[in-house]
């Protein structure tokens, strides 16, 4: 997609005197960054008023980057709307989940269903897209910035009726999928339906009982799916019409968006298909698990299944969280190469200068606040820009992974929408809990959407696949049929795509090819444990949820030796054509979860990316008969490097490699072979 | 009241196909089911707009149930609306207590003095009344459902300035009882008067100093517990106005609408004057007390001083509590027993069919989604369903106590609407303590309003007795002279109705009774304790609250060992007449509690369903020379049964009892006597 | 200000019939009482409507405590609107934070920009200034009660944009000063500007990224801040409207308003400018430490530098806190001399008499409801007031201090409005770490504002000096420079007024002060710490926040020894002219801090109070050539007197005081040398 790494990232000229650009760009040269993105918040600048456009100080900015030879990105400006069309036109601010009109503030509040806000954005990326096309230093359109958030104004509610007379075409279907035969919420008209929020559907403490529930769950699960389906599109919509009118002017140059990870509101499989490269903001707290970071590059990397920009980190500290601390030294350096490793291709940064003032002031940057390159920030991006130099050959290598494991927006919304039977179940918590298993074994995997092709994994992961659309059961049928192995848990394959069940006896459409009956899924307070042991020894521990469990063709591999359902099954092991399916009826204590894991590696012959066990993180990327693997060290301990690469050269250094050394913390190298 | 004990619970065919009815059916009569709750939530299906009305699926399902010879409890759907009617009038919503007006959604949330939900409400039930009056197998009317909430709209601040004009005549009068002089509140026309919320006079940290209280908290009582009796009576109008139109067409069968226990917004005791047999909705937590449901289900018992409907529990799991656990084998039938021990009439569930979709899908029922017979809740349910088939004879028995426990929703208000002494202090938990002591010991207690006729009973316990209401210093005055023993705490004879102070000493009207002046009320915080030692011997501690008492004609049972009122009684005994009055200045450790207990039941020769101490259950129903032991084991261990049993015979298993056995958790059996 | 130490507090006889006024009055006198507050909350009983005044009730208030010779304090009742004025005129009302209009009900309400609300006060307090002026009686002034809270609503929206344009004169200054370039907030017009609120700048989780930050900052801290400023401003104009009515009916009576300690809305040394004397609120918590209260009573002095009234005070206890514990003997006494001792002519209470309803019916009172005087709590009002009948002597005697420490409120809003580095870091805590050193070794301390003359102390400590306004790094380095010890910590010179980084290189402004550059801040987690060495022995540990230091002219006092800054200074000494500042990076171990702390006091001959050192609180106040020693057991362990006091005479009781005697708990003496 690039023919270098971008190395570089948002950069806010627009915020310092004239006079101190040239100096800042010495300054970002000397820390070999040849790349710069601009013009994300700029639209108060770019029109002063209904009727005035002004480009000079853009123009300046990108004649300036352009004529020293940055590589730019360039954004729309679109996700800060100016406070005077606010003011003209208060449509344009949302609504909140209370039904509180908003006003001027902060940013990424637009209606995505205001007309007016569509027209204004329309305009302003015209004039850009028409100013700005046949720039050769224009290397990426980046459209508006992190979308998010919920509206649910009056505008949104008529296009929500709109969107979904278009689904359902009629009210019956919408009945039967929304069950609205409970509670008697039949509707009869179109413009009877108004949008799920505290207003209306959202359940309160005396809505349901003298008991309440988690908040922002509501009465009826098929109108808060389609909602939360609706407003993803309407953000996708939003843009969708800028990509296209850039297109009008320029099919060539990649369009995206900087997506958010697991961010909740939006589905990002179906985002990730109307980019033509996907970019995300990667910003781990102090305390997020390394596996969870690899994980979410990985849904990132997976929405495309192609090499991702990694459009924001901070080069330091973050602001917004509530412990900021810093990036130890080294680790910025370790965690840019996870982002390689996992598939990233650029490494760009949330910020190149740090603002002086607003809220992001003690957000970290390339230039801190001293305003010199005497810092040991500097010092660290100055070292890795010069590294990523020499490493343009990784540009659009593969992650080949024998494993897959299962990620789906709908899933996420529908079980964490859901009332009951556990409050504290988590989807990407669940998910992590799998992924962690196969990163620490140094085990590749893809995260995949549900409809994705399993025919090329030895190995798919499904864990809480709650939510089973049409088609998957014959999907994942046919997966282990042919051979494949399947691993599914708890809570899965309970229901359809509008989170009615499929009846009939757990796990719906997942009973035959698991081969077992659950009758009845108990819930564990906080304090509870069940205990069971497997059936060749070893005993473990389960929590959250247990899954009372009738073998049908399956055998059983562990059984619960505690509660009422003592002696029958909480792991079991199907042979379902050549494959085989297993199911995790419960949460597994971690150590457990590697036991049944690790035979399901063996049955399916999937092997970790070296030979030896190791702590470290090594992960492959590959083009053509070329392997580069990445070697992290993010333990706390020292850690011998495997003799795998004995003798192999770092590609970072040019030292050659021996299993004497023993990694310190964020020591990485590069080693091809 | 029934000919039977009625067995089934909610039922909704309206969500499934017709054709599954017959088959539903036919389950239901395999597990003994004789009983169907039906039209819970239909308004909208009965009526699908304003002038159109639909009574063929009702008809249907009556038919169907008739024919069958279900017993029919049928409801007046008028518990959630039609969306069309939120529409077209948007008046019938709530306004909640942030001021936010609401919109068609969830249920249970029309406004009560909305003149056009009234309406409407009116002529559905004229219609179903009109229709159904004549079925011999309408066995009970079900109005509404779980009535509950409050509203701020309008419409309520219209009514509530009636109803205040109604209770006050004069503002002059209406100032005394707020007491408006204090903060200048003084109010010179009735429509000056606002409805107590977050907009009004609800205290926020900003209010009252830097500091926050506990929310709901508003700045004059008097108006917080005038609203709240409002609310309860226009919730209650709303039941009484459906009543007449039923009664007016049927007065024979009985009225009834399901209640929620402990529930705070309504004044229960008000509300069974006028029903025909008061029902309630039991819904314990995995990890509620056992004494707190026997409590509950005694509550329901002595709103009417009648046997009660069970009208909604669970067969396995509930879906909106935060952790919702399965009933274990055997559960769901101890606890129905318990229910039936405690003057239960019927075992009725929520709910016969699972719904497929919406937000209690996940609750539990007697047909679960696989959608057969063959599952363990089936089963217990069949069973239990067996043997009720043979307990007709203990309905109407009566369950006769000598302790009386006072219970009070003025109270409960008051209690927790004040500002001061310890945010802490909770009334259900209070009461809560001194049942548990009677639970333990298997005597019996009836749960009794402030104006019941003590003189039946040995013991009155009244915790926590804030709130004295005219009349009742003379009642408990006389039920002490007459021999009566007396047993009231801290935070007892603070205030009048109006939660105004009894001025001159505390406890108020009750120091006479008592013997003591309480000089000062002490507040601890969560981590402190003070310490005592009884007079006799022996050595406790208190939390929360600890009252300053000064003996006046009483005698010290125990006194503080710490603090600056060491030396000081904390526990008193005041002879009365023939009676005697003992004050309980602190909330005691449960082992001095039980001392204090011990010495009251002692002297009152209060006794114990049987002879024998037990960890079981034994509670005891009669009619006529017979007496009914329901013996329930709810402990984790092992219990054997008491020797009283002996060679008695067990009524559901026909089985003769050795106090030889240890029964196992959960074990139930029924000896008549 | 007063001839004899006003004896008294808020005295409500509006609330009770007028024939108890008399009897009232006796038990006062008793009490040695001298003065009553009234009229705080009587507006509604002053003006029933709007165009009828009614002073007769307030007349025979006045001369009835005339007569009785008591000092009054004379509120204007404009605390708290008359219902009808908020029904005739709901622009009175103040919109919250969460843009919801609000309604009659509380107090201290009323939207300070509100035309209607500013005429109707005027009104009524010209009507009170031109009745009560000639009064002998009246020897205070109570403007008001408590002012606080703040104002969304449209009035306060127009209102803020004239305040910005007088204080910024153009939109150029002003988008430079909040540094609007940031996410394209520019502003091209003065209506385009809306108050910062939850439905504009709030910052909310779906606002800044996928996790939240604390409630109530926003994006903007220029606003938010100038937001703060405005609100204070518009409430002190109320005051100064009512003041200068009152001055031009009364120019001598000195005029006050009751404040409330560290209250973080009010910018209170602007305040206290306009105030004949400043008067506050003492409610210290049951587990506020003792320091805390010191150190709030010498902000409360430190604001004009002068004595001031104890306006506040429970004789027993609070009702409004979460645990409202009793006053234990002696503590109120103990307490009271704590006010003095600190600074306090007065010893009023919060209430001469308990109120029978609303919500501080359960705050204690000089007559509490039991109504006589035969009372624990009166028996100590009592004592005390017949002992301050001797102290006339010491009325405007002066704390005298070598320590200065830095408070403000721009440091205090700014801290805490920003986002980023550690949610954890709070303003009143930090100064309370450094002035706890001081009182455990009793050295008397004055709290400053920034602009105050440094140049008699000989010590000024300036923790989280975080921002630094024009003129502040001049005076300091002056007071260095002149061979003061200026004491500072992380998180100082950050931001200029508008929260705008001093660009350069932190600690900005103090810079050279301080001889160190920091050149990162790490922020730890809650279960995070960090370590570190003395460079002459000894180890410590720090919490919060570590600076990463380099030394430029300053000496370490200290460094890390773990973390990647091991080595690195945590603690710095520099020398600036005659004088050195102390520069401590993070934040320290409480002993840790000691030590440091002792060190700059023994280079700065800082000594204590007496020459002992003793867990007592002995604080000094003087009067010409007579030192007034106040001796307080705060300690829950017997203390012995130090030898200092050998001999001298306690003022209180007249008992030769002698070292040989263990102080108990509470026990006081005065001491006059």
């Amino acid at each position: 997609m690039f023919k270098r790494i971008l190395y570089g990232g948002d950069y806010n000229p627009e915020q310092w005197p004239k006079e101190t650009w040239g100096e800042d760009l010495e300054i970002f040269k000397d820390a070999h960054i040849n790349s710069a993105t601009v013009n994300v918040f700029s639209w108060a600048r770019l029109q002063p008023s209904e009727n005035e456009y002004c480009f000079d100080e853009l123009d300046s900015i990108v004649e300036k980057l352009s004529k020293e030879g940055y590589d730019i990105v360039l954004a729309t400006s679109t996700a800060a709307l100016p406070a005077w069309l606010f003011k003209t036109y208060p449509e344009v601010a949302r609504v909140d989940h209370e039904g509180r009109k908003h006003k001027f503030g902060q940013r990424h509040n637009a209606c995505p269903n205001s007309p007016v806000y569509q027209g204004y954005a329309q305009k302003l990326v015209s004039k850009l897209a028409e100013r700005y096309n046949n720039s050769s230093h224009v290397v990426c359109w980046h459209i508006n910035n992190e979308y998010g958030g919920e509206c649910f104004c009056e505008n949104c509610e008529k296009a929500f009726r709109v969107w979904l007379k278009e689904k359902y075409k009629t009210l019956d279907v919408l009945n039967e999928a929304w069950n609205t035969a409970f509670w008697g919420h039949t509707l009869y008209a179109w413009d009877e339906i108004v949008l799920p929020n505290t207003l209306s559907e959202e359940i309160s403490a005396e809505g349901i009982g003298s008991e309440g529930i988690g908040a922002r769950q509501t009465c009826f699960q098929g109108i808060s799916l389609d909602y939360k389906r609706f407003n993803s599109d309407s953000l996708l919509a939003n843009f969708k019409m800028e990509r296209d009118i850039i297109k009008s002017w320029d099919s060539q140059t990649p369009v995206t968006t900087n997506l958010m990870g697991t961010y909740k509101p939006l589905d990002y499989f179906k985002w990730a298909k109307e980019m033509d490269i996907v970019s995300w903001d990667n910003y781990p707290a102090y305390n997020t698990p390394w596996s969870m970071v690899a994980m979410t590059h990985d849904l990132m990397r997976g929405l495309k299944n192609q090499p991702f920009m990694l459009m924001e980190q901070t080069p330091s500290q973050q602001n917004w969280q509530p412990y900021n601390s810093l990036k130890k030294p080294g680790q910025m350096r370790a965690q840019s190469y996870q982002t390689l490793a996992h598939g990233g291709d650029t490494i760009q940064f949330f910020q190149l200068k740090r603002s002086k003032g607003a809220c992001e002031k003690f957000h970290g940057a390339v230039i801190e606040h001293v305003g010199h390159k005497d810092t040991r920030v500097f010092r660290e991006v100055a070292e890795l820009g010069k590294e990523l130099e020499g490493l343009t050959e990784i540009i659009g290598s593969q992650n080949i992974s024998e494993v897959g494991l299962l990620f789906d927006w709908d899933n996420y919304w529908a079980l964490e929408s859901t009332s009951g039977p556990n409050q504290d179940l988590k989807y990407v918590s669940q998910i992590h809990q799998y992924y962690r298993y196969f990163y620490e074994k140094n085990i590749s995997v893809d995260l995949l959407p549900v409809d994705a092709d399993f025919m090329s994994y030895k190995v798919i992961v499904a864990p809480v696949l709650y939510m089973m659309k049409p088609g998957m059961k014959e999907a994942l049928e046919a997966f282990v049929l042919n051979g494949g192995r399947l691993v599914t848990t708890f809570m899965s394959g309970i229901v359809d795509q509008s989170d009615n069940v499929h009846l009939g006896g757990y796990p719906g459409p997942l009973r035959e090819l698991a081969g077992v009956w659950v009758e009845e899924i108990d819930a564990l307070g906080p304090e509870q444990k069940n205990r069971f042991q497997f059936e060749n020894g070893g005993e473990g521990e389960t929590t959250l949820l247990s899954d009372v469990i009738h073998l049908e063709d399956a055998t059983s591999l562990a059984h619960y030796t505690n509660n009422f359902y003592a002696g029958m099954p909480v792991v079991t092991q199907n042979t379902f054509g050549r494959g085989q399916t297993y199911y995790v009826g419960a949460e597994l204590d971690r150590s457990s979860l590697g036991i049944v894991l690790d035979q399901v590696c063996e049955s399916a012959t999937v092997v970790s990316s070296i030979d030896e066990a190791t702590s470290l993180e090594i992960m492959k990327r590959t083009i053509d008969d070329t392997d580069y693997y990445f070697i992290i060290n993010f333990e706390d301990e020292e850690v011998p490097l495997p003799k795998t690469f004995d003798g192999t050269v770092d590609l970072l250094t040019g030292k050659t490699l021996s299993s004497s050394e023993r990694l310190l913390k964020y020591t990485t190298y590069v080693a091809k072979m």
